[in-house]
């Protein structure tokens, strides 16, 4: 995976020689390396990374880079780097670096060097993913429907959303998963109207709705599900409201492929959801990028106008939320192609009644 | 809680009229806000928080702070505050505020404002918790020694590390836990001379000795406790092992008090390892303050000049790693008093023979 976000860095066109990465995605991204505390320093012909002692067998063992062991801060050892280098115009990424350490940067290295603010281009490179990180997400992703498929048959009224999420989790990573890749959202009730709802004490009741938007890291790499579940029949209000956020998320999905700007995968969703007046409840975007980190670049929203390409993994998942009656969100991951995707999920999306 | 860091914040002695706050834990600290997006502008007579329009409705239930809502980035939704409450001198937080948002605040300032890099202030206030805050605390420990007290039953020849951690996460989440305070450490055998190891499939022997690290974050509050588990009866040179380090632990609890230098504990640890020619292995430092986040100020290390005071809280946990052979640490949360300290950690800290 190393070599992934090299050859589409262009130094010439950032006006750089090195680009010193510190953000921790990009830098396991750069060099494998798994630990919590690293750099990486990228020139056209060396990778360099930096960590402290307590990684030093770690690092050495994972990355195919030059290892370099830092005492103290590891931006200070990166400024040395770069003097005995005589590297001159350091990149460095504006949106993640401290003002400290760009101080600290700006203060050790000679007079003959600069500092250049670069933007998002280790994620930008990360947008494409090789068949490897696939593979990964693929792995990822079974192992979160798996973990959702041997959890459902024990959702009864009674169990608390708290209780569902610690097994939904459990259930991950008896399957292989690190953590889960982001808090796990459990909501019954018109607690579904609420998008980033935590799970509560509150018990299932008979007839009540749960909304599950669950995900797991393994091996590094995310996965992303919502699905709902009926404990017993719906009403026709909340069946039609389901139907109608499949309906869009179905239109999203066949909306997705290769060259088409991501805005547009939005408006697919959004205009299924328009017809039947639901528009103005759809309140976040359609998906994102997931990967190394569970949000990533592209975002599929209103205005982003990044065209999709084969290789990028993203989120299809629209959703309505009604104050005061509840929510509905389908969500999957798929994979970009050539003439279309894959949804990678496997779960079911007919209606769930238990 | 969110009274807590205000008092003892001197604008005068920061030459500052406001502070912007970006860290995540302090602006919950300030405001008790607990989304994923959110800063805080301290000024003497307000403090405002602002948010996106996803933690609106949130925001405005958890905080007592005046509440902005911005539509587009946060550092952009501040600059506006800032000028129009003609603020002249800004703090921001130089560790934490990406070089990015301080360019952003620069350009959007009026001339006539300028901005201060200030150091961790708002977490050396954060050092010393509220008795609300140890109450949580000592829950989050409870929670914790709970889910080990529960596990430690099942573990048995067989099993495997990340089936181990994975139990004990589940454990916490089922007694009221959000998440793990940290990556669930589980080391058996010679991996336990790793001092960060992650758990592996490798499944438990017979004999062998087992490394548990775990920690809860309940109601936002870490807790962290590391215990050795013994399939068996260990070796008599195992058995030593843990006798000195339990010694050394002890004796580090011992020299805990308010006035004492935090270095001063660490050293009361080193020594009883040096009177047994172990101190080359113990690679770390004695302990770190816990709370909001897992790893805290103060760090109880060789160097660190900060005096303890009653109501921080702080980890005790020295270790000896012997690569090829093994390693063992012994860790508890500890709250400081006046006159000494109370361990929070209830879990027994005799040889456990399983």
């Amino acid at each position: 995976m190393s070599a992934n976000g090299l050859a589409s860095l262009s130094y010439s066109e950032l006006k750089i020689d090195a680009l010193l990465v510190s953000w921790l995605p990009n830098v396991r991204y750069l060099s494998d390396f798994t630990g919590s505390n690293g750099m990486v320093l990228l020139a056209p012909d060396s990778t360099t990374l930096f960590t402290d002692p307590r990684y030093a067998i770690q690092a050495s063992e994972e990355s195919s880079a030059k290892v370099a062991i830092a005492k103290g801060p590891l931006i200070r050892r990166a400024a040395q780097a770069i003097k005995r280098k005589r590297l001159k115009r350091i990149g460095f990424e504006k949106g993640r670096l401290s003002y400290e350490a760009w101080e600290t940067l700006k203060e050790m290295l000679p007079l003959g060097a600069g500092l250049e603010a670069v933007g998002p281009v280790i994620e930008e490179a990360r947008m494409v993913k090789s068949p490897a990180e696939v593979e990964r997400i693929r792995r990822s992703v079974g192992t979160n429907s798996g973990a959702f498929a041997s959890t459902l048959k024990r959702i009864r009224a009674g169990m608390s959303e708290a209780d569902l999420a610690a097994e939904l989790e459990y259930q991950m990573r008896r399957r292989g998963a690190e953590k889960p890749s982001f808090e796990t959202i459990v909501a019954a009730g018109i607690r579904t109207a609420l998008p980033h709802a935590q799970p509560t004490a509150n018990r299932f009741r008979d007839h009540e709705v749960i909304l599950i938007d669950m995900g797991s890291f393994q091996d590094g790499y995310a996965s992303d599900m919502t699905r709902m579940v009926f404990l017993g029949r719906p009403d026709p209000k909340t069946r039609k409201m389901y139907e109608t956020v499949l309906k869009a998320q179905l239109a999203a999905i066949d909306a997705v492929r290769e060259g088409v700007a991501a805005s547009k995968v939005d408006r697919a969703a959004r205009d299924v959801l328009k017809s039947e007046n639901l528009e103005k409840e759809f309140v976040h975007s359609t998906g994102h990028g997931l990967g190394l980190e569970i949000h990533e670049p592209p975002r599929l929203g209103r205005k982003e106008k990044t065209r999709l390409a084969a290789g990028m993994v993203v989120t299809i998942e629209p959703g309505v939320y009604v104050k005061g009656f509840g929510g509905i969100r389908i969500e999957d991951t798929v994979l970009v192609t050539k003439n279309g995707c894959e949804v990678l999920t496997p779960t079911s999306k007919e209606l769930m009644v238990l």
